[in-house]
């Protein structure tokens, strides 16, 4: 029987998280929250801290942001003396998720325990889920990290590291995992490396590994090196052993962690997200240029990009958006007259610095397209005598696998419009996008390994990896005639 | 007996706030939790909303983020028809302040309902604080802002709108106060307007009173005019009538309201706060120019500034401090080691960036030096070869009386150590602060009336008006020769 | 102007509570949580407790039940150290409540503190509050109870004492106060002594006042003797001064307190509760005694009465009805199958017992008649033959104005049908209830204190003392001619 | 490798439960709820309900009682529409116990769903969960009903029902389980029949399992017939078929039940719970009688006993005891002095009917001896000249495997003390236990079936079925020569 995933499904599996792992310390559970702090832009949904103390794995977790989850209460208290830690924070999807599925996950047996916290996708998940409960498996969330522990409790190997590495040979997709028992930290990266995955070492020695060289730098942490593609490292009192799992990889990390995910304070295999999304402005302003008074980056995220734009046209870089620090999180906003409100109380236009000017508004990317429409609407009110629009990424076609929740292919402004009819339909007096090229060339990670060393699927259809579960209903996309799809052989 | 009021109490007395107050619409509840989002900056301790439906005032509030207060639960349903409403966002003082002190406050008298909200600190509140106890006054909050209730109450005269002012002309010190009834709207400034209050109209022509012009534009609203000093406003269903309730009036609005409170796409008597800390951040340039490779501003509330410097001395302008969006509220930091944690929690230096660097580090003010510390360490660790410290705004000596919570003098850096201490104590290469006439010019108030227009009595001690029951402690602290004080004759 | 008090109003200014008040001991607060335990039948909608440590009273209070809001949290531990405390249990009355209701009441002011425990309803409490607002005064809550603390501010007396009696003699109905300062604590009855009111002492000597002697025996005092009306007792360091603030008094407690409200265990003015119960069911037995096979009473309040009707008539007291101790609150219920299962969740027919039985079914009192036409359908679903209702008091026409929730007279069974209506709408066999002197005699004070020592106002109409507030109504109500009302002279 | 089971897991293993299952009508989610009110006494820690609506089931579930988790708040309303469900209350073990243990539990598959709520504990569940654990199985919960869901899926079976009685041929103990899908409602008890377990039938023909008659009765609901050891029952949309999973069955109803677990307004396979312990009062009489003036019964679990002891030697039965109805829940009391405390919050002496009394304290059974002691310190307290002290039970000495909490035999008193000792120890002037045979005989059961129908192992350490992974721990306590062990034959 065929296995069936609609694209509702694959809407809601997707995720973007955050982990953190650490041994070695008394103060691991606080060291954890801190860290997790600096990851907090990953994931808002929730957040979990799992702490080994003498022995046992202690576990506190709760829906929201790490302040309110561990801010207050004794939550922290209760995790105290713990000596090593595993941290999770989570991406907030649309659908309504229970505290079943905040991580990290953590399993009780009689002969140990296990925790988890996973930052990824897995493009078999649904394959594997229903195999392993036609071998009588008992699913206590929908998370698709749950499978790796049953897997790895499944596989016939008798070692811990033995029957991991058997359960990392099944699964296929993105995935960053970090699993902690009482005796030791392991860490792996999928064979593609499509999340971002760091160690680093405390001024003790102490090893960490995390998503973001972000959360390294909040503890007073050194950046060790990148986890590598493949690999499975192991870290207890006698240190840190590397190993891989698999010898078939090759670096193919997820654009979008430049774009977008990533803090601009990061490193990625020695790039640096800011400098990077500067040269992505730049490159945009030599594809793209336009005869403009100022430039106005769409705040926090589309700043480096609008500083790179001015700087390479010589044009001033202006505060013309300001936004409100204190909209974290928002009600649902389910009209048409909400959804506009809500973006006006993020963002405000300054009437003072755009009145009669020609602005070049940079953004990074556009996905359904409205938020750009309200600035723009923003803008022209506050008298912008004309707003070009530069994005810089290139268009957004395709749906993501590998661990990014992308509204689906149906809501994609690009995958359902021309360049003609998305200039109108945001009210813009032009739009243009970077080249994939150029956005490959901006991040620069080409000149250190073969190939590109990125996915950009999302732009020209070109995923690296099988998509397994997902094919079916790739294929009826690709099937409407409006976008090319090309998998990697495997 | 001379009336007491030691540090303590000078400092816990003092608030911030904002306050927004509408009439005429269905929506009213509504509206104005739109609009306190856009004055969420001006407080975070607590928020309440009064709403007034069919005659009656209702009563919701909360400790917290508004988003926590009224963003999930049933408090805004609680609110729905409402024609007209009170809101107010309350600013986090360090004691532990109950929900009585939430506002608006709201009474209930066998003939009316009275609800009020404040932005401001009163100078006399020790003072009719007893008078008001000794004639059998029982008070429900420590708020000074219940005062206003009980003096109306106690007023002879036989309109509401005299007994308001009667008991206008009783209180000193800066305030901005809305007052509704089931039958009107009120605002009033105090005959100085210490704190910025504005008038404004939705398309539909119903009025909005609130702190700040970012509010109005939230709302879809236009700015009428600001209030003026002494002005007391009365809206209802014939209109707004503008009355006055002194003749005494000379306009010294708090200077820090452009240095730092006020949002930057607010305008304050016409004068963009953006704007007005660009042209600072310029004639700190000319004032205290330095040779560098770039300028960094300290984000979010110094980018303007750093704009500003930057464009004067034609240097680049660089990203290099992150600020992590997630940090609006954290638990006490009792020591050394997490104080230093908390500021790398909420900044962190890019090191692709500031490696090897001079950089000019361009801050808002120095109040008691720590953050500052801090940066320039953070600066020096990511590898900046030189920091210097530019302050936008006149070293700050002296306390607040009109309304912000400013650190007692006690730890005030500026109040106990001289520039040359203060550049080692902070660890900068070299550090300077606007002058006051530079603070003064680039505002550009003193152009539009008579005097300069600003209270800036926190960098010279010229208080405008009489400081009333901090005068005992005032002197002490002058006594200590370490600073002038010289009070505006009244 | 007269002043009109509703129905609605009357019912829901009633209130019946208990109150436990302690000086001396390092435990104050502690014992006083454990006596509340003891007076919870007194009031479940919401408890308090005021503690004095080093001078300065703390208040703890929620809503729910006292195992809700002391049995869990640090309120019991903010708590601790208090050497004099003050606590509260308030009655569920059918209106919504907020906090600010909940007692005791604390003020706060610039030379003390006070705080305020009260059991019982003033009748001149609406003229009083209209006056005091006249005066000035803001009030906090909609307690009449906040109208004392008012009355003792505005005297022009010297000393608290002499304030505190002069307030109390501008107040009438019933009540029972205790105030504690940080320098005394102080109990007042008054002058018909509607409530009960003991004074204990503990091994150490410590003094303790409270509503009932249940209270004095689970914390281990013993008995002193009951507060006599009029006095006023201040309790401090130096011991118990025994004062009074009216020589005109005549005890007339509320023989409700025996009927139904105080605990068994209890001792009012010597007698016993439980055995005054008893008396009342022997008297009912001889006055309308029945052929019957069994006797059942309603659990729990029931069960003396029932006792005395089947030891007076030689008949076996069977368990016949059940009741479920888990129920101690329910939500509301709106419906008529709602409120008929509401009644089966908390007692059920035990057919095993009653089948093919002759029933005498002995209940304390009728009020609606709903309960009792419930339970008595109940028994003959589970077989019983015959049904024969007897109540242990007389039927009860008149509201209560000295401090019980008493229904409207609008609900009143026996104040709109005659005994014949209520027989065939209950569905009983037979109906009978215990005249007013059978009452008098079973419950035996007229033996210790001139007059019959009670009020029995629901019964006969006589109200010990004027209605003040509530004359007007009572007028209307007379005027229905159903019912004759005669006030005693004043 | 042997299993170890030490007594602190043989304790914390134990549980006491009450279940409801419905199927057929669209109030399911509702009746639910009020069955469970019906059973709260067997289980005040936790409660859940699982509802099936339109083929999916929903689970809502909370710690505290009843009320707390579905009288207030949306999780009743969350069931709206639920034509068939499921309903447990969980006993409140000594042990902190998380949510995930709160049953009914319910686990997803790709093809259907399973809940499930389990009365009883299982005597080989360390073993089936070691074994299901080296299969890979992962477990949520450490309740030990989880076993059974895994069971079921790892079964080879074809059909759920073969799946069903499989995994119930592998468990041992006591139990009674309830299991729903979206198809259909399942009935299944142990072969000993240890718990109660009742069919019944709403007036519309809806069936109805659950652990007590009374559930039956506050529902509506007429009692079909006992559900028999060993059957299962499947009820779905053509109605219910009984069928049975094991033919080896003999029914020993844990006595405890009829003592004091079960409602006495319940009956047990044909016998009334009041009235058999009326007839156990009664034989206690005849085997212990006493020369006193009165019985006293503790309130409310020993009245019904009381009254039989008191009818069988014409002795008044006077409400000596006067329990208060809130303290349902209190917090933990660690010291001796608290735990007095405690039982004086609970349980009050009344002087005035004790003093100088002949007192005959009837109470249902001891388990660690301080409650008695307490009582009778109260007793003597108030005044008591004799109290004797009758137990309508026979000595609790062995430990409970079969459903029941039952303290470890390190602290129950007839374990470890001679019948002079206990005396001693309670402070009674005498003190009687009811024999086994007495226990046999009031009950009445054993004129019914072969055997006496009852387990009494808690009295003569015959336990009728094999204890499995308890029997190491067992031989370590019959060692100490102190108590005889005789398991029956498998």
């Amino acid at each position: 029987m065929a296995i069936e995933v609609n694209e509702k499904t694959m809407t809601g599996l997707n995720e973007e998280c955050g982990v953190f792992g650490i041994w070695g310390t008394q103060k691991a559970a606080e060291i954890t929250y801190y860290g997790l702090h600096a990851l907090q832009h990953r994931g808002q949904e929730g957040a979990g801290i799992v702490g080994c103390c003498e022995g046992t794995l202690r576990q506190e977790r709760g829906l929201g942001l790490l302040a309110d989850v561990f801010g207050k209460g004794t939550r922290l208290v209760n995790l105290a003396g713990s000596t090593s830690a595993l941290g999770h924070v989570r991406y907030a999807t649309s659908g309504a998720n229970g505290i079943e599925n905040i991580q990290p996950l953590l399993a009780h047996f009689s002969d140990t325990q296990l925790a988890l916290a996973h930052n990824g996708n897995l493009t078999n998940q649904v394959s594997l889920r229903r195999q392993l409960e036609a071998e009588g498996a008992i699913f206590q969330s929908t998370s698709d990290s749950e499978i790796l522990l049953h897997l790895i409790r499944h596989s016939k190997a008798t070692t811990l590291t033995a029957q991991i590495k058997d359960a990392l040979n099944q699964i296929h997709g993105g995935f960053a995992f970090l699993l902690l028992t009482p005796n030791a930290l392991y860490a792996a990266l999928d064979p593609h490396g499509f999340r971002p995955f760091v160690i680093g070492q405390l001024p003790g020695g102490e090893y960490i590994v995390t998503s973001e060289t972000a959360a390294l730098n909040v503890v007073g942490a050194k950046l060790v090196r990148d986890v590598f593609p493949g690999e499975l490292i192991k870290i207890d009192d006698t240190g840190m052993q590397i190993d891989h799992f698999t010898d078939k990889t090759a670096l193919q990390i997820d654009a979008m962690e430049y774009i977008y995910f990533a803090r601009p304070d990061s490193d990625i295999y020695g790039i640096n997200v800011h400098n990077a999304r500067k040269r992505m402005g730049a490159r945009l302003a030599n594809e793209h240029p336009v005869e403009a008074d100022m430039v106005v980056g769409v705040p926090n995220s589309s700043l480096s990009a609008a500083s790179g734009y001015a700087e390479a046209l010589g044009l001033p870089n202006e505060m013309g958006l300001v936004k409100n620090q204190y909209i974290a999180r928002t009600f649902i906003e389910p009209t048409q007259e909400r959804r506009e409100r809500s973006v006006r109380m993020k963002l405000a236009a300054v009437a003072s610095i755009v009145k009669n000017q020609r602005v070049v508004l940079v953004d990074d990317s556009i996905v359904r397209g409205t938020t750009s429409m309200y600035i723009v609407k923003m803008l022209r009110e506050a008298g912008a005598k004309e707003v070009h629009v530069r994005i810089a990424s290139p268009a957004f076609k395709f749906p993501s696998f590998y661990g990014i929740d992308m509204q689906t292919t149906a809501e994609l402004m690009a995958a359902n419009h021309s360049l003609a009819e998305m200039t109108a339909l945001i009210g813009a007096d032009s739009l243009a996008f970077l080249s994939v090229d150029g956005l490959v060339n901006a991040i620069g990670l080409n000149q250190q390994v073969a190939g590109t060393g990125l996915t950009t699927a999302y732009f020209d259809g070109h995923y690296p990896s099988p998509i397994y579960d997902y094919a079916p209903t790739m294929a009826k996309f690709v099937a409407t005639g409006k976008v090319d799809y090309m998998e990697e052989p495997r």
